[in-house]
């Protein structure tokens, strides 16, 4: 139960950072991370994630499917459909900053993020002479059908970072919940240029 | 007394909460919990809101008279209408967030906030495919006659969530006190959103 | 000198607020209590805002002069102006909010706040339905000059307050210290809403 | 070692602050202070500057090259160039605030400051009625270019208090850690004024 233990413990402090940020208000947003055993913890659904502790995190499988008592966040299939999709990914990350719902009511089917030096917070970017490409998908409240219409975009699309819900809010993963959290920073940080330069 | 003190440290928890947030100015605000007996337990007039200790929260009845010798905030009667209308409500909150004076002001009658995944913070609301209508009434020193407004509205309009006073701030409620400040973080979150939109 | 120690701790606590605020940038911004004695405690010239102990603070006699060995502020003259025209104020506070350095170079010789809930703030409102004048003066390195500008102004206008200096920052005054930190987090709102609205 | 001991505490102190501030995300910026032998502590590369202990800071000499074993930042020569330049200069800061990212993208070669009072904060100016010019550069991933491009427009002018990089960050300096920090807050107010009231 180690491996749990620490997986918890930062996906406390994460989202006590994020909600710090205002970036998870009313209880939203869903966080994960990948055990050892190929299981998944993940936060319980309903909770407040800037008050998490260990107890309301819970164990899934890769499917989604329970391992504890507790019901798991709603979205859960869209954290298992990117743990199935890139083995090397050990942690999504699911807040709601402000900034990522605006994006997504200003730019229709994506935004292009292009020659920030913070570009370079994302694996294998080494310059700011490049672009970035955040695509942005209809919300849906049929989260299995949401996760498809990700998946055949990620079949498509390579590499992408993470992705905004219209209206709703961000996705993103990484090798560790600190990789998670880097890219949510630079997401929210660019984000925010982008909505300040818009028709400037 | 030992439900007096839970409601009492949960409210002084909940005003530093919203002074952090910048909602609660000048000792503007004030906050109540229902208490076991049928009292209620409310902010005493004037006090700073972020630095809330339990002497800072006396009781009143429930036609608003003081149990306890202190003067109660000059706004009791918009809780007591709450609570006798209302009779699962066990917490009316109202800070002054910035984000509904200024919609207040941009805004007539009313705002209609669609399509947010975070409208599914208020109670009974399962999708973002919906849509919540804030009423925003006129300021008015004289509260009686604010409260009769306020009933008369909320007799005729089912559900309300919150409203906005003109220039003045938020009302909002729920069951308990995390459910009330879970409104006010959607709120806050879904007028800063229309704001940034309006006119965009 | 437990009175000196009293009004320094309550200073230093006073500039940590408002430097968490972003009032008090790059050492700016000067402080002041009346003492029993009618001397004046005064942040010493150039120390951080946001890191006050009582070393930082001295004592000045009503003219100005210092009483302890070291340099006081440089606007001294502003706050010996308050104390000798109001009696019955015991503080001045003098933060860099940047809002006041935008309203003082949208709005050109006053700011009118009106109808707003919060300007129940100052001493004597009972009312939204009313106005509040804030001047704004040109900026002036001469401080004994632009202090006889403020003398006459105030010798005219009553009640005032506090005033802006135009591309400088904010003076506000009170009974106490926490009077005059409430006008503070007032007068900072309303400019907020005030500089939101313009031209909307 | 009692030296590097304290500049690195001062380092770590300081990223705190600008991470607090938003200025730092996503493990971006770097920052140095010069030692009494004249070799430099700087940020090891990729560190999260919110979380700095002194075992993220490592010791270069003047040429830049590491005496510990680590990977110093990869704008290391953007340090030692100022280092070089300015023998009183004991500390190099370099963060990525939204309002200097921003400001690059909105002006050309140059930002003027003009008539504001927190010009103060830079040394040998005594008045508002005056102006510092800050330059932009344009983003280059070739560092040792873009430090003989710095170079050179420091030749030329006098005095420089800092500098943007567009789309990437500010760089300042100070005698002390202290001073740097002073012109990060006033710049980044000052950059936050000009941004708002551009085109108003």
């Amino acid at each position: 139960m180690t491996d749990f233990n620490i997986r918890a413990a930062e996906l406390c402090e994460a989202g006590k950072t994020m909600y710090a940020m205002g970036m998870v208000p009313a209880t939203s947003g869903n966080f994960s991370a990948r055990l050892n055993d190929g299981s998944i913890a993940i936060t319980i659904s309903g909770r407040h994630k800037g008050q998490l502790t260990p107890s309301d995190i819970m164990r899934i499988d890769v499917q989604g499917k329970p391992i504890d008592p507790q019901r798991p966040s709603a979205e859960t299939a869209l954290h298992t459909q990117i743990y199935a999709r890139y083995p090397e990914i050990g942690a999504v990350l699911h807040p709601h900053p402000m900034n990522a719902t605006l994006v997504s009511r200003r730019w229709k089917e994506f935004i292009d993020l292009r020659d920030y030096e913070l570009l370079k917070a994302f694996p294998g970017i080494t310059t700011h002479a490049t672009n970035v490409n955040v695509p942005i998908f209809d919300n849906d409240q049929d989260i299995p059908r949401l996760a498809v219409q990700v998946d055949a975009y990620l079949e498509e699309n390579s590499p992408v970072f993470g992705y905004i819900i219209r209206s709703h809010g961000l996705y993103t993963w990484g090798n560790t919940i600190a990789d998670a959290m880097r890219h949510i920073e630079a997401f929210d940080y660019l984000f925010g240029c982008e909505l300040q330069l818009k028709g400037k």
